[in-house]
């Protein structure tokens, strides 16, 4: 179906730097998609560090579990990434692709399989024939550059309306470090552990273990904070690259105080990249931001954020532009969470709509209704229990949504 | 809005038999809705006792807090329900407006405040003024009839595009008893104690404590397993009256022997009442029935069955008649419970389409299309690893879902 661009798309897209020691191509391999690309292929120098985190699905796709495998050894060498079919539910024939797939590429850059790293995204159920990936290699690879990586977003999109970039340059030690990301998402996005597929390369020497705690670190009030339809991919996969080219001396702990600026660039590309995914939500039209604070604990406030931020009655209500606090209530009810009916305040943006377990005395429809005319609708219950606090980022449920899921296999 | 009638709305309805001990009134008290009733009295005789079940909500609504306190004795004298404005979240002017309602009635009727029963069903928020409903008790007492089943079961509407009544009759000691019922349903629909509103009367002789076992059984696999999308509503009420005038000894016991035919009716028509729920919830076009077979208990048989039913994903896939079985192994995977994804099986209605891991070698695109235009979807998940199972009911997800929650409250 021709889908336009979300509405919320950025206006514009920030120049990406070439990252010294990751050279990337993209290729037209049909796997699916006609007269797009659908194969992405990041090369990257010896020496490169790798940390990832995964979807928590009980039924992971074969490209996940080659991953987790891969990365006990902590190095990479190459990413190769397909669009338009997940390899996920696909048996023995999964597997078998993917060990061809990594075998194939190892052997072309000289390298072991184990760090070759795969993802793939798209239809769930259909066996991924190997050859289609690995007849693209040579050309691939005769035509990396630095500078491709506008590109290389393009390549992953499934239902996504824009390709997700971010950027940020910062100090560590005695030299500026880069830190570049792509992300997708569109829709199965409630991510577990990361979105359906985010990668990202510094030139920055963080050790493995260093930098596998810094991603799980980030990763929390990011990609696992984003909901899009409460529907967890089988294929969430985040990955960070770090080729080392940057010139400082090696980083091997996650609490060394050099790492202070790149900590605070990651946690904010992942949370750009996230809202990027929640912004380009199947069919929609708004973002959300739900924030719960007053909560018992943090844990508490994020499962009352999502249990609001995933409800279709309150996602519907600001698709319709209603400022429908009532649903608010509901799921702050349904969340199963400590919350008291008469200590609950509501806040659309900066109008309070509830306080003291009923609607505000000052409440004004005007003032809720001029609120909900944005493209950016913030969401804020305060419990008034604790000091708990969590920001859950999603979208509204749109006639799209229902429309672009109700025949995209076929 | 102008909805037309569920494709899945019953053929013909039951005649209702009056049921001995039990009058019925509505009127139309002009709360919400014009033109149509909205007030129902039900009026039971003396020697009536009651049991009922109500939403597991962290923020209930004020009538669900009075009836929570009503049942304490066990036994009732009336019934007062009204449609339009839920009473909840109206913090102390709700709590008045079912104190003054209970006592009206029950001056009146001549019984105790905690012998009238109340619901409200429709929107949060909005304070709801006790005179409306208080205003029509004399015309309301004056016009009680047995044969208004019906009528009753039209007057506590909302959304609901048909209305739901079920009954049935069966010998119980030396006496025949029958038992009837009505719901209500549409939208905020995922019960954790029962659904919305549903409220049931029978002449048997049944002592509260009895009656109350009875009902919390027979709820488990009936309302507590509908989902229409996921929201657990702040109403949700489920109330058994039991007149004792059929005639024979009073059964105190829910385990006596004699009452074997009553719950057997009972649970049927909880299942029957349900379903109904289920086919008319917002925008239904498809009644799905997810079956979770082969887990480890039937509480994480149960909780699979709920991850597929409330999937946005699976339930849009019914909508536009796709046979997308990878989306149901994604709701699989997402649960959190055990499972393996290579010893999955998945059947639409009697067409297996995925088994031990991958796509039935079996698979024919035409079976599973055929099975999809049916209007009765029954998806079946065999997991393989023990003997839980349970059985969840839900509707599809079509834009009509998006365009009624759109816009309900403005």
């Amino acid at each position: 179906m021709a889908t336009a661009v979300s509405p919320l798309a950025p206006s514009t897209y920030p120049d990406m730097p070439a990252i010294e020691g990751v050279a990337i191509a993209t290729a037209e391999a049909g796997i699916k998609y006609r007269n797009r690309t659908d194969v992405l292929l990041m090369r990257f120098d010896e020496g490169t560090s790798v940390a990832g985190v995964f979807t928590t699905s009980k039924c992971p796709s074969a490209p996940v579990d080659h991953c987790r495998l891969a990365l006990k050894a902590g190095t990479a060498r190459a990413l190769v990434v397909n669009s338009g079919n997940a390899n996920a539910f696909t048996g023995k024939k999964g597997v078998a692709t993917c060990e061809a797939t990594a075998k194939a590429m190892a052997e072309a850059l000289g390298c072991q399989p184990e760090e070759v790293f795969l993802a793939s995204t798209g239809v769930i159920g259909e066996p991924l024939d190997a050859g289609k990936i690995t007849q693209q290699i040579p050309a691939l690879i005769a035509g990396v550059s630095g500078a491709l990586w506008r590109e290389a977003a393009n390549a992953i999109m499934t239902t996504d309306t824009y390709p997700k970039v971010a950027t940020r340059t910062v100090q560590l030690g005695d030299a500026q470090v880069t830190l570049n990301g792509i992300a997708k998402g569109a829709g199965m996005i409630a991510p577990d552990m990361a979105t359906m597929l985010s990668f990202l390369a510094t030139d920055a020497k963080i050790a493995p273990a260093a930098l596998q705690a810094l991603l799980a670190e980030a990763v929390a009030p990011s990609f696992n904070s984003v909901t899009v339809d409460s529907d967890t991919s089988t294929s969430d996969t985040l990955l960070l690259f770090a080729t080392g080219k940057a010139g400082h001396a090696e980083v091997s702990e996650a609490a060394d105080p050099r790492l202070q600026p790149f900590r605070e660039a990651l946690n904010a590309m992942l949370l750009d990249l996230a809202r990027q995914v929640a912004r380009d939500g199947e069919g929609a039209r708004k973002e959300i931001q739900v924030t719960v604070s007053g909560a018992v604990s943090d844990a508490s406030a994020k499962r009352i954020a999502l249990s609001i931020a995933n409800s279709p009655l309150v996602k519907t209500a600001v698709a319709g532009e209603d400022a429908n606090w009532g649903r608010v209530v509901m799921a702050v009810g349904k969340a199963g969470e400590p919350a008291e009916r008469d200590r609950l305040a509501i806040f659309f943006g900066d109008v309070r709509v509830a306080v003291g377990g009923e609607r505000d005395p000052a409440y004004s429809e005007a003032e809720a209704s001029a609120e909900m005319k944005k493209d950016e609708i913030a969401i804020r219950v305060e419990l008034g229990l604790g000091t708990g606090r969590w920001t859950v980022y999603s979208c509204d449920l749109t006639k799209d949504y229902v429309a672009i899921n109700g025949d995209y296999r076929s």
